[in-house]
């Protein structure tokens, strides 16, 4: 594997999504190194099709077991499709949520366990490993109260509507993951300003990339 | 558990769903004990959502382990929702296909490996195991040519396509299985006329029947 893979992780409204748009310009004007920038769940055509029934907020039923081995499904298409083939090419791929998500939140939060998500997810990523992780960090009501202010005029999703404990233990579950693989995580307090949080995540990278060049 | 819970299993054209339906009609003339007849992949509302992602013959790019993967979801959706809560009520479940059916397509035949899928499947099913698994035999070509025959003014779907050695292997991966657990299998000679294999199947069912009662 010559490429260099960086997930970005973190609990719902830690604000993730406009981190990452910011993170490809500056990748992009820092580096010729072709960029492939991804997330999930999804980021294939067969993935995206599953992420569709995932988070279709009319699946009330949905047993957590099925959730996770829907996410390792999708996970596993993505892999092959899409992160693979670009690292094998030496490409950087940025990757807004991977295995540590569902570790968090089917593993930890909905009580499956953290061995038996891993077991799963490690049958559909034989191995693949981020070489950098950034988590960001936010208090489950910080995170909330950002989530609710930017969605008033949006439906929520079937997992965003999950009470305030849930996602206080999908952090719990992150730091427990962090315990294990200190030296993958950067753990960035998320609950600042997106200037400062970009600033401090694009230093990171930044160097990582440098290093691997 | 109080119930029945009974598999029929076999290579594409053994003739499971005729047979399933002539099963049907014996056990309710036979016994008053409430019967629920399934079929996987799919048999609830999800999981039918997850069949029509696994079976669209468009999904050519569907690696083996994705497939794997969504068969383990749908089942576990299709274990909560219908299988377990009959069971717990007493009642006869007749399910066409269940586990040893990925153990012997993706398993053996896509050659992920038998324990890998059976792993994969215990996560999704916790301990539940057929009291009686009905293996319809049939060689490949023969299987294949029923298929044929029968579909001639039908689309094929994209498990149905593959090619004869891939049958072959789907088959040793039962016999596999038979050798690990003898005793809860009965084989049935699938190549005989459809009455005298139903006669036989319903011999052992009616048994098993009587049994439990």
């Amino acid at each position: 594997m010559k490429g260099l893979f960086i997930t970005i992780e973190g609990p719902d409204g830690a604000g993730k999504s406009s981190l990452v748009k910011r993170l490809n310009e500056a990748i992009q004007n820092e580096t010729d190194r072709p960029l492939v920038m991804t997330r999930e769940p999804g980021g294939s055509e067969i993935a995206e099709e599953i992420r569709e029934i995932i988070l279709n907020p009319l699946h009330t039923k949905m047993d957590a077991r099925t959730e996770a081995l829907l996410l390792a499904a999708g996970r596993r298409q993505h892999v092959v499709e899409k992160i693979r083939p670009a690292l094998d090419r030496g490409d950087i791929v940025l990757c807004d949520r991977f295995v540590d998500s569902s570790i968090a939140y089917q593993g930890q939060a909905r009580g499956i366990g953290i061995e038996e998500v891993k077991a799963i997810n490690e049958f559909a990523i034989e191995g693949l490993r981020p070489d950098l992780t950034i988590y960001l960090d936010v208090e489950a009501h910080v995170g909330l109260e950002r989530i609710k202010d930017k969605k008033l005029n949006r439906k929520q999703d079937r997992l965003e509507l999950e009470a305030i404990t849930f996602h206080e233990d999908v952090r719990k579950g992150y730091f427990k993951l962090i315990d294990l693989e200190p030296d993958r995580f950067t753990i960035i307090d998320a609950s600042k300003d997106e200037d400062h949080v970009f600033q401090e995540t694009w230093a990171v990278i930044k160097a990582k990339i440098s290093d691997k060049n």
